[in-house]
């Protein structure tokens, strides 16, 4: 199954950037690697916010990308889709053709529709060794509690901390169990 | 001189409590050892609703005791000192006497208010693999931009994580050079 993998680095507090959408306090250690995690998707999905601030910054993602928002008219144009659908039919849509993960690059607000959904089937995140005080939140309030399980935790140089969590679902094994029946 | 050291255990999503203060979701591994943290530490500070959870739960934290409150009278009862005096005072009062590290325990709103003041020395923190959704934050905004750096990033078992991080002063270094003058 394809994977829904949320995907990016937060400051110590849990920001993904400054109050206006900046990103400056994040790095990328040179003994961190995300060639495979790049190798492992080949479309990513976004809020519409957090595509205007890539966009900005001359972001390219080298693959198909799907912009939620509920203002903007859905479609295909600027070289992305535009939709408006709840993430669970999106997700579902993807999941029909065969391909490889799906990166949920953010924001804090899909993150939490597709956590509320029980979308997220992994979590890669950068924790920076910096404390910003004051931000867009990785994880806003407002969806049912989780259990994930950690999957790797790598220390890499300049305090950067690398850790993979996937979702921990109780369903699976009453699901494996029933099966067997 | 004696360090400031928050040090508690927290969400995956940044939570020190569920909304109604319960820590259930906290636990210790087995392979996890604090005993030297403990060792280090001879007098904890934390804020009265912090205080008042952990004396629900029948918590003896035996050490002494500071309680930051606005509202109740200050002093010395039921075995804690009370104060509604600015953190800074009371750490700066606490390093007139010798002894050993200054536990801050929490909650949020008195952690905010010590990065204010620049008081946080260390942070220790016990990262569990669990998304809450909602509770109370360990860094609700409102303070400084703060540098730190990772002293520590261990993995235990449960998924549980181990960090600890020291803070980055820059005047430190300008401090140094002057004393060379």
């Amino acid at each position: 199954m394809r994977k829904v993998i949320a995907a990016l680095g937060i400051s110590l507090d849990g920001y993904i950037a400054r109050p206006d959408g900046a990103v400056d306090f994040l790095f990328m250690p040179k003994d961190y690697s995300n060639a495979e995690f790049w190798k492992s998707v080949d479309t990513a999905v976004m809020g519409r916010k957090t595509y205007d601030v890539g966009r900005k910054m001359g972001g390219s993602f080298g693959m198909p990308v799907y912009v939620f928002s509920r203002k903007s008219r859905a479609g295909k144009r600027d070289g992305v889709t535009y939709t408006n659908e709840p993430p669970a039919t999106v997700i579902a849509n993807l999941r029909k053709v065969s391909g490889k993960h799906i990166w949920l690059m953010g924001g804090g607000e899909l993150i939490r529709d597709f956590l509320k959904d029980d979308l997220v089937d992994e979590i890669h995140l950068g924790i920076l060794p910096i404390l910003l005080g004051d931000g867009i939140p990785l994880f806003p309030g407002g969806f049912p509690e989780r259990d994930f399980q950690l999957l790797e935790n790598k220390t890499c140089s300049k305090g950067f901390i690398s850790v993979k969590y996937e979702r921990l679902r109780k369903q699976s094994r009453k699901r494996k169990q029933s099966r067997k029946k």
